[in-house]
């Protein structure tokens, strides 16, 4: 059994974690934080039906854990990070810390300096359908954003086959359900403000999502520089779908554009792409760790492919258990399906 | 024209008051306040297509209307109130405050002492249905609470018959909308939390709003102290729908329960009585100023009556202005139909 | 492993029953049936990742199978019932055929003359925390309908305990999610008329789910005439809370009412009593096979007890593998926690 | 007064078209249609306080009639409307009958021959705040759809201005209410099908909305040919939202963009544009007949725009009674503010 430690357990994405990790048949979970709650018990917080104390951060017992889940804040995560690895604990870090590696361009978007840029180059961004064997082998896993993983699914085999127009721009319209937006009170989330209502916010390059999948397309040889990424929230309380226009530098059939997402994820057990003919909506994977993909062929040089995750699932704590097991070298879909 | 200020119209109560008002062909607009936005405009805080400065509290020119609709939250209320008072101007006021002529009862309740009981035999409590010849005179006219406005306009025709049986409870299951809540945001108040849920709250005896209704049911000559009151939130923004079941002290047919509701409600223009066979429901009031109400009789001692209204309609805000109306000798359904 | 077959896989029981049995360790699914999509796939009719071929009713190969789920309509569901008996097939029956024991009262309230009197009396009303042992020994579960299960849930400690009063109305306030209503499309469930609605439909003593609630209560040595049931349609997709208000024959204590629920169901792995204080919510069972229940002492005469169930898993299929689970003896909760 | 008749009132459009009108000061209604429910009362199909008698449609006295409101389906509405013209009243028609000019077109996309080619000249499609000469003048006016309508106001000034790219793509990413789908119930609009998901459907150019926006934006001088419309399913009841994504052909200075939009709608009484920084929600605009535009600049060549209207409001009956109001001469806004 694998000994595992959850960081701030009582936001949503800590929750959902805590939710698959205590049903995995090969974690024993050693103890979960949250310095809201500290003393409470889980069920003091949630309607559920098992429970786990929740205990104050400074006392967590890192010798006695093989991992920990870390769903703090950004810039809340980074300490805690850094003291898991000084303990020799592999850390799963679901907070954006160490998303980026350039640590000026960290600051730029969080505005507070990186307090372990040295630990940057040590972490790996854990999309596993694009990064497995970098994966495997980190002791620092920075698990992707929930906008980014539904954007970056959708472009990775265009950007595979090198078949990107870079001079075009990538138009990513994304939408998401409220828990994305966490736990914490605020108007924006309050019912009736969101209830009956669909927000866009932070459109075009100005969400803080948008660094991360401008270094992953660079990295994949695309032009960054070109995402025009544009989130809605929706009255929904999970989900997320991703509609993203692209224009090809060369000609590309409607068969080739479907093979060519159905053979890229034909090994995946977690992401699964629609036939033709039909398109993915946010209950395909409402309330699972799969996303789900469809490619909408409209001239030669032009698709719309639709990407669903659950922005819990997939986009958080679903995703970060798929990363563990890579990790631990256990069967990657183990507590996922 | 009636000169009119509104006290408090951030919150959604003084919003829709000042979304009635704004448009009612008697009143002009004075002046509008809010401690929380002061200096601010109401486009700052709501998405409007028309607009109106906030100000402070403090600089309110009371000389400069005839009358307030005071919608700060109970205890904020009572100093203005005595303040618009003194100034001569009739008052409005849509928080618990001068609901109960007890001031003891009051502190007992709300957690704080009255500090102007003197005022509380001024007060007359706003359900013109009951009480429209006092309603008419009064300088300082005290709104009900949503669920005592639903609650009362069930149980009014059966009080005012003496009919109903003072030794059996009177049951009234109740369902808000979330807006009941209030605009500050809160975990329960979260989309997350609110959606896809339905929660019992403060269900018995021990909701604020209880008192209220037992007052107005021994006035009436029922037996208050037999009320059993239950809230529920539910996943909508307006609307309120009470469940009533009441036991009878003498027989009725079924062609006289339904004569008593039509008959007392007959020349009344803002509470309606479905025919036998239809049910009541919240959408026959939603956004509407009405009180809808159905009447089933299950046997001669026993019947439920649905009474539905909007939370923030009847039940806040478009009772207000009725009130407003008769209270200055204008059309009763002026700006509300 | 079980060999089981689901007939009427199409409706939101017959995919609930399915979506449990897949992944039932005791289980092997041999197959499912549609007769309104016999050919198709189960991914034709809903979002999902798996999957299973939908043959028609005629084509069901009973010979190969241990049990067989009956998710289809009332009266529907009589002829397959006596096929898969005469079969000597075990039957877990979802629809409402076989829960009355008196033929006659099933044509009143259904409006359709039973085919198979003689198995009312094999049949066993498959509520297994009043019910266990017959449901063991029995091959046609009669498994209870949603609304009924809610309600008996809550009622179950009192009628045991001989503790209502003979002559009160027992008042059961139901609010349900929409699921309730099958996947039929219809006016009722069109989302726009029933969002931002809450409807009370069929209220008093005339829905199709009183007669099994009374049948029960009379078993148990209650007065069930003496059942008032008010279903509420809510805007929710899954869930089920029934407040249900209860006059006793002597003397509670707030403590001993607490702990005869407590102690009834001390050892019920599927129900759970929240402790004094807490109230159950939609929330506390929403996508769970359990029941939950609160009590609220009001007087030495009077509780509220608030029962909350998901109507598709205690209020259907998750209740019906609990049943299957203890009529085959494998554990009760396998496949359900 | 001008007398008006209504066809078609028992659909979302028509009784939204109803409600303006029975309140509208210049109007008189004279008779209502449903041929669905033909002999009924309005108030036996929706929970309304007001009522209608619906008459069937072979009844409807034109000859008593200045105007009909045509809210029949596309198909259903050309005999009427050729009735109608026969007689000669002014007609809006809310159908898509009418508002293609080429009659190969209309039966290429709604797979009916159009029975009246004669009549296509002489319609006017009727965006106001585009064609406001032509409205004035005709006696047919083809009322645009509800995407057209959202999409045509957010490129109607850079099309005035000549400003669009004429080589790249104009994505038009709208989210529309399920009110949209119509009244008829279908497994599209069932409740727990369309509650917690997000739909595309017909993305591209697909969708029978297509046409009429390549044809307007072809007639203001645009390439039509280069839209692409995804349409998306919202689990909300009224609303859209389209987010649409344009690249210039020449450099705009982000003021310069505001301006162009603050300009072009400056003396437009339904339509605003928010200032800079505020993006335009489905709130804006919900339960309103005004369309709400933001500009969010990219860079010199890229911008976005969103473009909120009621889909029932400006997205239909609000819209066809602005373009009644402008047919007739009196106060453009009548009944709409």
């Amino acid at each position: 059994m694998i000994k595992v430690g959850i960081f701030g357990a009582s936001g949503y994405t800590g929750f959902e974690s805590l939710a698959i990790l205590r049903k995995h048949p090969a974690v024993e979970l050693v103890f979960a934080t949250s310095e809201s709650a500290a003393g409470q018990k889980l069920s003091d917080l949630y309607p559920v039906a098992w429970d786990i104390p929740l205990i104050p951060l400074a006392d967590a017992p890192l010798d006695r854990v093989d991992a920990v889940f870390c769903c703090l804040p950004h810039g809340a995560s980074m300490p805690t990070v850094i003291a898991a690895r000084q303990a020799g604990v592999r850390v799963i870090d679901l907070s954006a810390d160490f998303r980026l590696t350039d640590a000026q361009l960290y600051q730029k978007w969080y505005n507070v300096p990186h307090e372990a840029p040295a630990l940057l180059s040590e972490a790996v961004y854990g999309l596993p359908e694009i990064n497995r064997a970098r994966v495997r082998e980190t002791n620092l896993l920075a698990n992707p954003g929930c906008y980014p993983t539904s954007v970056l699914l959708a472009l990775y085999p265009l950007l595979k086959a090198k078949l990107l127009d870079p001079a075009a721009p990538i138009i990513a319209d994304s939408k998401s359900g409220v828990s994305g937006a966490g736990r914490k009170p605020s108007l924006k989330t309050h019912f009736v403000e969101a209830n009956e209502n669909l927000s866009p916010y932070n459109i075009g390059q100005s969400h803080r999502h948008v660094p991360e999948m401008v270094q992953t397309i660079a990295n994949l040889g695309g032009n960054g520089e070109k995402l025009i990424f544009s989130p809605h929230l929706v009255p929904i309380s999970r989900g997320m779908l991703s509609t993203v226009y692209v224009s090809l530098a060369d000609d590309l059939s409607a068969a080739a554009a479907q093979n060519l997402y159905t053979e890229t994820y034909a090994a995946e057990p977690m992401v699964q792409v629609l036939p033709t003919g039909q398109l993915a909506t946010m209950a395909h994977t409402q309330r699972t760790h799969l996303g789900v993909l469809s490619v909408t062929w409209l001239h030669p040089r032009q698709l719309i492919v639709c990407s669903s995750i659950d922005n819990l699932g997939k986009g958080a704590a679903g995703q970060a258990v798929q990363n563990f097991n890579v990790m631990f070298g256990v069967e990657e879909t183990l507590g996922l399906l």
